[in-house]
């Protein structure tokens, strides 16, 4: 039987939208790698009769419900004694809890302990406390109808270190057999309407398990192939391996990349594989390619750094761009960005370089280049490649696609001399 | 009354965590901001049965139910039909939706449209279409008691459009009245809890419809009034505004600014009103800082660019930093990013400039500099102030808290030397 779960999240700043619920796409990730069908994702105010109702439709309908939110020292927070109530039971201290508190407040945070963050040792007797060993509100884990739940603070870090550390270790030590499988690649070059016609025939001899996605972004799509399995089986990796090789071959045209990965990724593993260095010089996407590189722990490797040259005088002072050239061109041309290109790799000496200047918008567009307005540039020792692209969307939205573009680029100059 | 609404999200992806759902918090601000009360979000995977249950459970308990998601032209959407079975009617051609792919397909697409694009002009017949001039699958808009289906695809850009031209100039005919008002202020340097202990009298005063909640953020809290007024009346902000100046007053001594802005935005206000400008040079952060900055439109008033000095090599060639002093104190140190402060702030011609060097993780921690040490230095032409602190998380986390102190101690020089 497939496990299923369900994820709850409680806080009105969810709703209103103040924050975006990043939780929930990491405990969906968590939770699938273990084979676990998430159903369903609910999020409710700060309101008792809100949060009742969502562990009612929930309570033996899933066999897993991850709660997260509504703990804390502060007023504003119902959850726990609401748990209590749903629950049965009374509040009860938990020692464990209170020893660590004393530690943190006494350690850590070096500030007397007061009433307030001591109740947070208080616990409903009906539960198993999660200890959290990186917070100060416990985790807690019930189980009633065939349905565990668990409940966990709503800071990302702490959520994380209870996903990793307390549940999903319960739930391996729980489960029953099933077994969900992603393989995913990427093409480019291809709408997704023609995509999908070719396609077809591909798509109807999928066996039953099995089924193909298509997700878009821009120029890239991401195919999924999904397999559901129902028993946990070694010939299962086999038969979805069969068929992702089948998908690869018949786009092959399009192919980019195994799995789910990005461009950047695509390029900076070639960079690691050749033990080459790259650099950028960001006018428009303003360290936002850096930005991303340097992300990825371990991106030293390849990684110089950036000259940001937002204004007009960094690119001359810094990368030698002609004062007579930016007048003549303008900053969104393509000499100026063939220039950034060949000086921020030979200022920050290394073997390739990406250059972008554009105009992201909303204003700064004229009649002859209007918002939206992209150059790019690619340099290695032996030769730079320029194109010209227009971005049609939100700001940033353009910025992060000219980063996509740009890596594209690199990534056709890195094919031209690492391949052949 | 207050309208209240619902948000479903349709889509496996956003269930397996492979994408995280932006949509909802943009809906749900938007929503907000017309005084409707977001009950509830909820996303679903792209089964029939799931969605269809979504429907069941809103229809008639909601004014407002959005649908974002599983609209498209590939084989895994199934909203389309599944609301057309579920509303009863047939599916018809819209001819101008069809006009509107047409064009899109010989002026911006510029590639043949095939039967797979025309079905994307075929709408149940119990729905308005709302016309989507941003791309090819329309929206729809459905009513039965007493709720009003919107469903829009869940592409960011068109799901926006949407919301912005279609449902909200809708909502706004259509509403009844219903005020929701949120005041939101930023404080620093207490804890959440003696924050709550202090306030523990003004909560309790607070009158009815308004209510406090605290939103921590490593070190920064956001204190949010929300008042629920059943009437739409010109007295609630004006009792709202009240209680929010009582607050202000208590909080006086931890106040960083009004409304729920960050650190960036308080520092770059200062700016832009003295017309000074500034500048970065980013070794931890890799760009993060100049990104941020730089997302903002119009931020070329007061940032000039960043060097992004990742490799050490760059911190000599580009800013000065002696050879000797790398190799006695080290990269991530006092004398090190005093001099790159104090070396970008002239190479870029800016009134400031923030510099950073740390190790964000996971790897490269020593005994002496264990991974989260981190130096940040601040220079005017006038003095340059240093500062370590420790960053605990992980590695994006530790970025953001290094960005975040930053700004917090620029803002600090800037009120010296502007305010006093």
């Amino acid at each position: 039987m497939v496990s299923t779960a369900a994820i709850i999240t409680i806080g009105n700043e969810l709703l209103i939208g103040q924050i975006v619920d990043t939780n929930s796409a990491y405990i969906g990730q968590q939770l699938t790698q273990l084979g676990i069908d998430v159903k369903t994702r609910l999020a409710v105010g700060d309101t008792a009769d809100d949060i009742t109702h969502a562990l009612q439709q929930t309570e033996g309908k899933y066999q897993v419900v991850i709660l997260t939110g509504g703990l804390g020292p502060t007023a504003d927070d119902v959850t726990k004694p609401l748990l209590n109530n749903y629950f049965g039971g009374q509040m009860v201290l938990h020692t464990p809890t209170l020893t660590h508190l004393e530690h943190i407040f006494a350690h850590v945070l070096k500030r007397p302990m007061i009433e307030r963050n001591r109740l947070q040792a208080m616990v409903p007797s009906a539960c198993e406390v999660m200890m959290n060993d990186v917070g100060t509100a416990p985790g807690m884990r019930f189980y009633r109808n065939g349905t565990y739940f668990f409940s966990l603070p709503g800071v990302p870090f702490e959520m994380q270190f209870l996903m990793t550390n307390r549940v999903l270790p319960f739930l391996k030590e729980q489960r029953i057999g099933t077994e969900i499988l992603h393989k995913t690649l990427l093409v480019q070059g291809i709408g997704e309407s023609f995509l999908a016609d070719e396609l077809v025939e591909f798509e109807q001899q999928l066996p039953k398990p099995i089924s193909l996605a298509y997700l878009p972004n821009h120029g890239l799509i991401r195919l999924r192939l999904t397999g559901k399995f129902e028993q946990k089986n070694s010939s299962n990796t086999a038969l979805l391996e069969q068929q992702y090789q089948q998908l690869r071959s018949q786009v092959q045209r399009y192919f980019v990349a195994d799995g789910d990965v990005s461009l950047q990724k695509v390029v900076t593993d070639v960079l690691l594989k050749y033990g080459k260095t790259m650099c950028t010089a960001e006018s428009c996407t303003g360290g936002f390619i850096a930005s991303n590189i340097t992300q990825v722990a371990g991106s030293s490797a390849y990684y110089n750094g950036s000259v940001v040259c937002y204004s007009n005088n960094v690119k001359q002072q810094v990368l030698q761009v002609p004062e007579a050239m930016l007048a003549q061109h303008g900053a969104v041309s393509e000499p100026v960005v063939k220039q950034l290109a060949e000086q921020v790799r030979i200022l920050l000496d290394s073997d390739y370089s990406i250059a972008v200047s554009g105009i992201m918008g909303p204003d700064g567009g004229t009649p002859e280049k209007p918002v939206g307005t992209v150059w790019v540039a690619v340099s290695s020792s032996s030769q730079t490649m320029t194109h010209q692209f227009h971005a049609r969307f939100s700001r940033a939205k353009n910025i992060e696609l000219t980063a996509q573009f740009a890596f594209g680029m690199l990534r056709k100059l890195l094919l031209k001399e690492m391949v052949n």
